[in-house]
């Protein structure tokens, strides 16, 4: 018999399979399991089943195929094209019969786990698998001598349409069904929300007659400072619509821990902050979907990741115990909330899910970087620094991933620095220093010209210098370092002990003039108070990373990611020299970006991501730096800046740098950094 | 081996086993399934596992026990004793240890599956098997080196401890989890949801240490013109406090299709009604706990039953298709959702199971009624006749169960009554005819002596007389007919054809005085247009009752009984003399009061009555009055009232009737109704 009936190839998958002259597509492809979708169920209404046959000879697969092979355009494909036009040479899988052998090519946009376009290559490719999705079906009208409720009714056409286990549905669905159903003759499009068909799924919207969306989500990522949030599209995954807020909690700390101080300290403290940020995430959601001219009420899905601390005050559970050892969380699982319980603004049956926490001081952003870098795919091991107020720290490979956080304090965004800013126009956020003609030159966020170049002053004139950002900060030190402005200790020379005399004393000690006040720009300076700040954090950040390689045994690191907005600001060269990460080879330093965002739209539109990072996160180890007294040893033996040249010849080749020590004393006593 | 082993055997279950020597008798139980209940867990905190060991010599059961039998009491049972007291000779189960054969009294008080105990003969034993039940608990402390949430380490205890599969934390307890864990070292009670072990429970409320209860449920009966609400106590199930209030939507229309139309006609009819009896349940709910000094937030759960109409309303839905055929239902499936879902003010975290509806016009009060009454479970037919402003007929036995609807109007219950009024201090509820004295004497409610007693005229004083209510118009008529002032086609005669001076004319008819104006007390009198209004609503009665009958195939009714807080009031004989019911051996029919709420009381105390009446429910034969043609037939056919004393020879040996017409036309036509 098989060998009778036409044999059919899907592409790109592979899959093939005989079937029975007259059988749908779309049934063969279900049959075998190929990836194909459908919203209506095989009504000829959606067209998310749109195939391409393909004709032609196949001599290595034994086909030989022409128009002939499948049945001609039926009056449902004929009024499906006239009204809304079918893809050239496009059929409807649900309504297109199988006559004889052929090839059938699926659309990217016609598979169910499509996968999501990706922009620039450093973006992952997500497959699609939503935990929401629309269901298309044809519902029993009532019948008064058999009694049954609208929305009994409605679960059996959903449970044998398209098999689904157990459904509930909500109060709001209750009171609205009736009219729904009646409104196009029973038939109703339903967005159901399921981890599985089997287990329990979620009724959250219905609408009347057809409905092929877009239905949307929310990515957001709730960082101590920034608030960033995508809006995606729910069908393809597209990223809608990108923004990003500043954390309006900053006024009661800057920091995470004075918000875990301003918590135990006030009654309500917990309560205005979760207020707060909740408040703005609510504006920012009206606000991206007032830009894009979309209704909140169709975003189904949010996913939220934050550190420990954010997480807690998000949720409104106060976030004292994260403040001393040992570290509890209220909870450490992921928790998938309606967003009503969750106060958050989109569709009040819409369901946020929140990624699991790692330990008391690495969240479900950590959580969401592994998701989104996935050290645990390679056999060589990665290190991944999430800069930020906290930095999260994460080494790891395919056998082992080790977790910490490290407290770098806020010098890193430009607090705790005299000129400091965060990255706003006006910043300077890169800056080099020519030893050859001792000068310096920078650039200024929001103006393309670097400062040495010609219609810099003009181009600034509407900006303003404001002050210096993280990014600058960091390259300014480590460039003076390069340019032995600076000792190994972090001691800036004089102008005759450096040659510039741009160092000018400060009292005690020298700064270095980055901008000379002139023509309404104010002076820009690093002074040594600056760069114990930056000495301080970057300490901490190395020596977190040090730990975890010793506690994982491994001398070197094969590649090292910088994540977190910030981490895309960072230049690794800079990092490397001002010894805020290990030693390794720069061309594999990389910056990744919004690493935690990037896990968060994964999680959003992928429901096994879910699954894979929960039980992830349960094998990551966890150390802690405030219990580890290796930390103290290693951020006290971190905080020199080293002879750069000695460790990166390659960098340096051109420099002949001074190796004396700026020490007023002149001891070469190493000097102790106090918090 | 086991011969050696001590033999424990346990009353009043009879069960029986051989246990090692040292086992705790609470150990003893747990391994043959001994219903002995247990809060702390065996830690010999709560008490609940106390026991009477009997000592004695029992031959056929081979045993001879004395104080040895069993380990004295340990230092845990002596503290228990001297704070709060054991029973004379009784041990905690958890401690007591067997050294030799014995038997072990389990009273009742200590069975998880008690027994409510009954307070008068019609009550139902309810067998407890609450859904939320008090679990005590010891929580592992965080641990630094190894991270983990503190709801995480609260969820393991209580699935190593108490046997739980799949948990589930509200967002309040998450908030709070924290503090009640560290508040008494790591010890905290929950109360847990659960319907059974193996499904996913809610953890819905901590405490901190141990807590032994009281927790409360609500049972609540929704009905068109009143509300009645048992609050019971959620480990032995007895009613704490009953109470009841009117219906405030009566101001949007007496009866069920009046507020239909209210919410057809106005734009929030259904929110307007919705939240007026929200309002008047929380009120009550308020009262209540106000009354009993017990915290509203101490009520875990609630039960509401009501008629579909009053269901859809509760829940928000418009009930505009419950007024049209087919009259389709929004649901019909049980409800449990959250008390916040619901608006109800218990506990945040509690739950509110609503029992599922039959159909369009039979609802969960009437699924409550066959929980109650059980029809299900005798051999011989039932009929139950739930009497309100809709009245719900069911019949059935072990085989089948009929249900149906019938509109009898808002009659019954003193409405459209020219004298009629709401059963209150005041109205006439009783009313007999002496046909030797042709003289007329009642009772009012609100007291005790019949209206011809001594003293009547000081004791009405303070209450007055203020009109009829339902079951007095019932036996007026029932009597009027059986001394013959009535004839059959419900014509009251004049003075001169019934020889009672109290039949006046009205115009066209004659009206009845049951109460002449005097001392100021106020003319109380049955018109014919009085009559009529019952003889339409009897008639749609019987006619239902009829219907089912006939579509059962019986011809005659073994028992029946009268549900409703009004059928409690109603006298079987005159109900019969009517004609409201069909015959009947007078001794078979009772009343059952509030039957409705006592199904509700019983799903609230027991889950697997809520798994059999939801099942039960499925198999329900649902006629629809409006569909029924023979409904009509038998309608029409019931508006007369027979000659009682050819039906019931017995009740009126002493009386002869006259068997005369009291047309004005002299014609024996048979009058039709119209309503």
């Amino acid at each position: 018999m098989t060998s009778k009936m036409p044999l059919v190839i899907f592409t790109p998958s592979g899959k093939r399979g005989n079937f029975a002259q007259g059988t749908t597509i779309l049934s063969a492809a279900r049959e075998i399991g190929v990836d194909l979708d459908s919203v209506c169920g095989g009504r000829g209404i959606c067209s998310k089943c749109q195939v391409l046959p393909v004709f032609g000879k196949f001599p290595k697969l034994g086909i030989e195929s022409d128009p002939k092979s499948i049945s001609s355009l039926n009056a449902i494909e004929l009024r499906y094209d006239s009204k809304r036009g079918l893809k050239k040479g496009g059929r409807l899988g649900c309504q297109a019969k199988i006559l004889s052998s052929l090839v059938i090519d699926v659309p990217s946009e016609s598979q169910i786990h499509k996968q999501v376009v990706r922009k620039n290559p450093s973006e992952r490719k997500i497959s699609m698998q939503p935990a929401t999705k629309l269901y298309y079906v044809e519902v029993e009208k009532p019948d008064i001598l058999n009694p049954s409720g609208d929305i009994e009714r409605l679960k059996t056409a959903l449970m044998d349409q398209w098999g689904f286990k157990k459904l509930k549905f909500g109060i709001e669905i209750l009171k609205s069904v009736q009219y729904l159903l009646r409104k196009d003759s029973w038939r109703v499009t339903c967005a159901v929300h399921s981890s599985s068909k089997k287990s329990l799924s979620r009724v959250i919207k219905v609408w009347p007659g057809y409905f092929g969306g877009p239905i949307y989500s929310m990515a957001i990522d709730l960082g101590s400072t920034t608030v960033a949030a995508h809006l995606c599209d729910l069908d393809n995954g597209k990223v809608i619509s990108s923004s990003g807020i500043m954390n309006p909690q900053i006024r009661f700390g800057e920091d995470l821990m004075s918000r875990v101080s301003y918590a135990m300290l006030n009654k309500s403290g917990t309560k205005s902050m979760s207020s707060a940020i909740l408040e703005a995430i609510n504006a920012l959601i009206e606000n991206m979907c007032r830009e894009c001219s979309i209704s909140r009420d169709l975003i189904f899905e949010a996913v939220i990741v934050a550190n420990p601390v954010m997480h807690h005050i998000f949720l409104g559970i106060n976030p004292l115990e994260l403040g001393q050892a040992p570290f509890a969380l209220a909870t450490a699982s992921s928790l998938e909330i309606s967003a009503q319980q969750a106060n958050l603004n989109i569709n009040t049956d819409g369901r946020l899910y929140i990624l699991p926490c790692i330990a008391g001081h690495v969240g479900a952003d950590a959580a969401a970087v592994v998701l989104s870098e996935e050290p645990n795919k390679f056999d060589k091991t990665t290190l991944i620094v999430d800069v930020g107020t906290n930095a999260e720290i994460l080494l790891g490979n395919k056998k082992r991933i080790l977790a910490c956080s490290s407290p770098t304090g806020p010098a890193f965004e430009g607090a705790q620095i005299s000129c400091g800013q965060r990255a706003a126009p006006g910043a300077i956020e890169a800056v080099r220093i020519k030893s050859d003609m001792k000068k310096v030159k920078f650039k200024v966020v929001g103006c393309d010209l670097w400062s040495d170049e010609d219609g810099f002053a003009a181009a600034i004139k509407p900006i303003g210098i404001t002050g210096i950002c993280g990014s600058g900060i960091i390259e300014a030190i480590a460039e003076m370092r390069m340019v032995g402005i600076l000792d190994e200790s972090g001691l800036i020379g004089s102008a005759s002990q450096t040659g510039y005399k741009q160092c000018i004393s400060d009292g005690r000690t020298y700064s270095f003039i980055l901008n000379e006040k002139q023509d309404n720009l104010p002076l820009i300076k690093v002074t040594n108070n600056d760069v114990r700040a930056i000495q301080l954090a970057k300490a901490a950040l190395y020596a977190g990373s040090k730990l975890l390689m010793e506690k994982m045994g491994v001398k070197k690191i094969h590649k090292i990611i910088l994540a977190g907005a910030f981490g895309a600001h960072i230049s690794p060269k800079h990092a490397m020299v001002l010894g805020m990460i290990p030693d390794c080879n720069l061309k594999n330093v990389s910056s990744a970006g919004n690493a935690a965002g990037t896990g968060a739209r994964i999680a959003l539109l992928n429901l096994s991501s879910r699954q894979k990072i929960e039980r992830l996160v349960l094998n990551i180890e966890k150390v802690e730096t405030a219990m580890a007294t290796k930390f103290q040893t290693h951020f006290v033996a971190a905080s020199n800046i080293p002879n750069a040249a000695d460790n990166f010849p390659e960098l340096f080749k051109h420099l002949s740098l001074p190796t004396e020590n700026f020490n007023r004393r002149g001891s070469k006593k190493r000097r102790r950094f106090s918090s």
